[in-house]
């Protein structure tokens, strides 16, 4: 499930994972930018609750999103494979501006929508300018490749990641959410040990990735950020270590980022928050 | 890792995936057909034995390509991530018709080689025409999505199977192999279940997929391939079950296919080997 092309002339819309427990009563940064990239108040949200197991997890989110200025806001309960072909669902989503999927268990989200007429439908629209975002288990399965199960702790452990396809909006990172909450280093490092080529992106709670059709990150909201760069990774005993025996890995570069500082993932260079402009005389 | 872009009026390799223990003395079908899909007496083999521990590997697949006609086979033994920018060794595999990834450990190719110049060369030569192939270990790599680890068995079990970023030549398939001979169905299933997307490619020994241009994979070899279909999948429970435990999915479609055999990637159709022409009466 790799990105859509892109068709000439159009660029992708902004790809954003948030980290799990966004702040929702207060300024809600996240959400409120969430709403400004998909339009401001022309937005119009499809929210895909697919990952939850709660009824009201869409309806609390439509309540935010049209408090927080979007025109329309519309659920989407596709909670089976057999649903995923309801035209009257497609044609809202087909006419969002921004899609929003909610946190829960990520396989439900691969398992239920993963190949169907829904999962083309997202990418096609982010192909083409709209944006796409979700939380914690929305966040996760953005990506290519996706963690769906992992151990907790700071050291990479063979075997304590467990990767598997998500709606593939973009294969350049490898996200993980509730990420210094839950103690998750270690298990973002196997990811990236298994195969170098990506960049980890470890999302505390209330912390969103701004990802824009320029490849540059810029972070949201009260937590951090940890970008985990494997390119220049000199060693890896991955492939000789044992499952469950810690991997030694030389070479990593890490990011820790906070709101408003950027990395741009073409040249793989990290930013801090801008300056405060010079004062004059 | 995904596909190369291909250019206009260009065509993509074939990507040549063997279930490993491919016949080496015989008639030696499959590598006889590699050679011919790589230029036959013009072929140029770049043989990348990453994969194994042994120091003889390559030394080996390059007579037996050079007995099977092709007219150069250079062995470019990559075993540690510096070595990965060496140019001469890039100039030689810029200049093959055919690479081929011998056995071993396909962690051993995803870590040494992941986000190097030689996995982003091998991408590029596939988008150019050039047949990209390999047994075993180098067969699980040539996906987007490879399997790292797994347990056996025909039961699809949460978590049994561990996937990881291959070296992503297509993102179509699920690559398996020593299938029958170790009773993997169960992990490829496992795969398949985090999500359907994917098409499984069980592949026994002696076996291999030469997935054309044209997306169409016929079948060489005196193994059987089993192809597991999951896109019209009704219900998955991986989402809700615990580690270890099986997984219930219903509506998977099955085809074993053996020698001449084909199946269409893009209808997801399946032909077995062409009957005999119709004697006149």
């Amino acid at each position: 499930m790799s990105p859509a092309r892109i068709d000439e002339g159009c660029e992708r819309g902004y790809i954003v994972p948030v980290g799990g427990a966004e702040d929702k009563v207060g300024s809600a940064s996240i959400l409120r930018r969430f709403v400004e990239v998909s339009g401001g108040d022309g937005a119009r949200i499809a929210i895909i609750p697919t990952a939850s197991s709660l009824d009201d997890t869409g309806a609390r989110y439509q309540r935010i999103f049209l408090d927080r200025g979007a025109s329309e806001a519309s659920v989407l309960p596709w909670i089976n494979r057999a649903d995923t072909t309801r035209q009257d669902w497609l044609a809202i989503l087909d006419n969002a501006t921004g899609v929003f999927l909610t946190g829960g268990n990520q396989l439900r989200i691969s398992s239920i929508l993963g190949g169907t007429p829904v999962a083309k439908a997202i990418r096609r629209l982010n192909a083409r300018g709209v944006t796409v975002g979700g939380t914690s288990a929305g966040a996760a399965v953005l990506s290519e490749h996706m963690i769906a199960y992992g151990d907790d702790g700071g050291t990479p452990r063979a075997g304590a990641a467990t990767l598997a396809p998500g709606l593939g909006m973009t294969n350049r990172v490898v996200i993980d959410q509730h990420f210094r909450q839950r103690d998750r280093l270690g298990r973002l490092l196997t990811a990236l040990a298994y195969n170098p080529f990506a960049i980890g992106l470890g999302l505390d709670e209330d912390a969103a990735a701004f990802i824009g059709p320029d490849e540059r990150i810029t972070v949201v909201g009260s937590g951090a950020i940890t970008v985990v760069d494997a390119a220049a990774l000199e060693h890896s005993s991955i492939a000789s270590t044992e499952v469950g025996q810690p991997v030694c890995m030389t070479g990593i570069r890490v990011h820790i980022l906070v709101a408003g500082a950027s990395f741009d993932l073409h040249r793989r260079e990290a930013r801090p928050p801008d300056a405060a402009p010079q004062r004059k005389g």
